[in-house]
């Protein structure tokens, strides 16, 4: 059955000349999918139009009329901007015009959006941000990188079973292995909530690795790693900046003089293999995990390239039914993992 | 005023191999220092007999009969080795004998006997494991990285005030710039805890630059970066993760084939500049601030560089009276930080 997805084509910082282009592209690698460009009908369909290959055939356009800034309070875009169009790309795989969804738009926004009208799955508190990350052996899924700062410890088994679920549904692997993110250096280990959830997760049914630390994300020691969404983000985003200063140190010793800069012109085709090696445009696609929908969050700043990788996200889970396998897997669980959870702080 | 410090010398992977020469090395830079070994007589004399330069009439060796394992619990090191290495080391500053303190061992142990037998500074209800970074304008000091699992908001201004007098005092930096470690993703950004913090920090007197994220850490947004010990320690462990796996991923394309062997060879001066410049054995040495005494503690897989590091280190801020600008910060305070502190979990 063709996949049919909708691309919130105002969103991110670059809109129309980024989205278009990665959909055409998407489009030409991947031929039973169909994409729903949703935003400015006008600019869209001038953009559309400019496109060569076949892939035009399966690009429409769904008019929507605002647009959710990046730095919006959540709530605002939620309430005020009911045609914007993140708010109309949610709302064609709420009426089931669209498999799934993505936005580069301002996540707190996409995430208050996607929880108000797709709602979540049957026994998930809240949705979770999961991504894929490189490492030794190959990629790990953390979640949650950012959408609940304070997780009780059922919620956090509620992560272990959705990055189980989809570890499982889109690589292929039966029990995902699940490492629960803790410390090991203080006298008693972890704090409360995670000393809980170790417990719960060891009756949980899941394959439980049992604690990791933080350098088990990159060593690759379990499939799934699972934290609340503060320390995931801070995980995430020191990453980055310590990546970018690597990469920025390297760059500055080979361009120190004319010696270096010579050995970085016949080194260049191994740097070149290094810099594809750990290209964060391969990882760029967050998906909003537990809702009653597909949601893929590509980063703001991506370009055509990496924005097509989010698509490709989104058409890998719809394709592999993680939904359903979700669904399947809290129902299979031994215990109701669902329980009243504090207001959110 | 000469300066001396007690070094566990039986304490890390490696003991006394690594921490003898290490201590001749640092004695051979540091004219104006002695150092007295802690540990097993015999074989500690036996190290020193073969030290030939002149640090050798600077070094002492002070007999302790047991060591510390590098997995015990930190409670049976403090109740049942009262004469552990580790322990004797610390007894040394109690008692006025040394100014200071490195060890390689067990952190949980090395926190609980350093508090034990040292006790926290007026006004500080834990202490804290304070470390450098590198970063692109050249370092940020983090604390707490590992200490403190759960933190109220009046220890994290007491962080603050005590890794600005660190900074102020090693780095000369007469107001370094505070920054508290948060996440920007999420609606309500922050904790509770940390949105408290932040309040307290504004009407502290410090130099608060506000919340920063991640990726601040390597940006060297700020001089230093205040953060709960969960966070702290998964942030530094996921650095080292992430800083190990790309290294090796560098490696392996320049070993890939002849030609690119061929490459790295005449690109191996930049190579190396690149991994003197990120070498984490500079950066060995945390600091357990906020005690009645300077200890380092140095990381365990430490070699005889990393270690002569720690011992620097160590130097450094008792040259630079680091514990009177703490105790002068703490009493500056425009209101009173220490409040009753829960049980800690």
């Amino acid at each position: 059955m063709p996949v049919t997805l909708a691309v919130d084509a105002m969103g991110g910082d670059h809109g129309p000349s980024v989205t278009v282009p990665a959909s055409a592209g998407f489009l030409d690698a991947t031929p039973d999918a169909r994409v729903i460009l949703v935003g400015a009908r006008d600019v869209l369909e001038a953009s559309v139009a400019k496109i060569k290959s076949g892939a035009r055939d399966r690009l429409s356009v769904q008019a929507a009329s605002e647009v959710v800034d990046m730095d919006e309070p959540p709530a605002d875009a939620l309430r005020k901007k009911k045609d914007s169009s993140m708010r109309v790309a949610v709302n064609l795989v709420k009426e089931g015009r669209a498999d799934g969804c993505v936005s580069a738009g301002n996540t707190g926004a996409l995430m208050a959006i996607a929880r108000f009208v797709l709602k979540t799955l049957p026994g998930i508190d809240r949705p979770a941000i999961a991504s894929q990350l490189p490492t030794k052996k190959g990629e790990t899924t953390a979640l949650d990188l950012g959408a609940n700062v304070n997780c009780t410890p059922e919620q956090l088994v509620q992560f272990a079973v959705m990055g189980s679920a989809l570890v499982s549904a889109v690589d292929g692997i039966e029990r995902p292995t699940i490492g629960l993110l803790n410390i090991g250096e203080e006298e008693i280990k972890g704090n409360d909530v995670v000393k809980l959830a170790a417990e719960l997760l060891k009756s949980s049914g899941l394959n439980f690795y049992g604690n990791v630390e933080g350098d088990d994300i990159y060593k690759g020691t379990t499939d799934v790693v699972v934290c609340d969404g503060f320390v995931g983000n801070v995980a995430l985003k020191t990453s980055e900046g310590l990546a970018t200063m690597l990469y920025q140190f390297l760059r500055a010793e080979f361009m120190r003089n004319p010696a270096t800069r010579l050995s970085a012109l016949i080194a260049y085709p191994v740097l070149m293999a290094f810099k594809r090696r750990i290209d964060p445009r391969r990882y760029n696609g967050a998906t909003l995990v537990g809702l009653k929908g597909v949601v893929v969050k590509s980063h703001g700043g991506a370009d055509a390239l990496a924005f097509r990788y989010a698509i490709a996200k989104a058409h890998t889970e719809v394709a592999h039914g993680v939904l359903d396998r979700i669904a399947q897997r809290i129902a299979a669980m031994p215990s109701p993992t669902s329980t009243p959870v504090q207001p959110h702080a």
